[in-house]
């Protein structure tokens, strides 16, 4: 059994936990967005198994988890340097940031669904450390989930968004 | 003080309050994409204030919510109608719906904006029961959220999606 994350840290039901090629936090891409091409799976629980049915249905699907490697410096601060900013270094409130390191270390990542086979859901999107704890899994829904129009998105649309970007390659020293 | 929802009952740090209009679950729309008139406020705890700074150059935004008055029946079975597939009954998996009774009661809502003034974000787009705790803000980013394409979205494309729906009005009886 490879090594499953800090399950055993998270307030939540653990539905299921991600699979990825990905160790360590500062070679993870930052956006599930930014890195579409890799694949990854999440093997749900066995007793959660039937609430796939369906899931194959839908091309794109939010996995809600429990990013369970950001929570080890104690308190997210209120204000931060997101990875993107990094190189333009600019504190920007965490609300108005997808940085793992929240209040309630929550992830929200959009991926790309492959398949569905028993307990395991193949996808390609990937910006969770292997081992990551699941705690929800929802369809994408266009009718709910695409805002019209081309929303202003902040600070973000200030800046160059690399494909595969991790803070790694976004540190600037 | 108005109900502030059953806060205490929340596993996750709750960083603020949803205030709405709406009272009961049989009359607050299903899903805020499809009620993006009605406006409300999130309440932000004072002590989570830093947090909101540069939120307002967001259109959008992610409400993560605690559905605290959606856990009461007791385990969220794992095949569920739909509110929405009510007057067609067919029973879906759970992770094939958006529906609010989940293994873990996380909501996920697009809103739109309005502005942000102290502690207090107000935003259009309502499916939140007033005194709803929130557990999590996080800007709406295009590059991150957006799928490229028109993706199937499964069996809520075979459905009519009425303005303003509620599980009242979507009841065949």
């Amino acid at each position: 059994m490879r090594r499953v994350g800090r399950v055993d840290t998270c307030p939540l039901t653990v539905v299921g936990v991600a699979r990825t090629a990905r160790t360590t936090k500062a070679d993870t891409p930052v956006q599930a967005g930014l890195n579409r091409a890799e694949h990854g799976a999440v093997h749900v629980a066995e007793e959660f198994a039937e609430g796939l049915a369906e899931l194959d249905g839908f091309d794109y699907a939010w996995l809600v988890s429990w990013l369970d490697r950001h929570g080890e410096t104690g308190e997210a601060p209120l204000v931060q340097v997101p990875y993107l900013l990094r190189r333009t270094p600019r504190p920007v409130g965490l609300f108005a940031t997808r940085s793992p390191r929240r209040v309630n270390p929550i992830g929200l990542s959009l991926v790309r669904l492959l398949g569905v086979e028993g307990t395991t859901v193949r996808f390609a999107g990937v910006d969770l450390l292997d081992g990551t704890p699941i705690v929800d899994i929802k369809p994408y829904v266009a009718a709910f989930d695409l805002p019209p129009g081309e929303p202003r998105c902040g600070w973000v649309d200030e800046v160059a968004l690399a494909e595969g970007a991790t803070p790694a390659s976004l540190d600037p020293r």
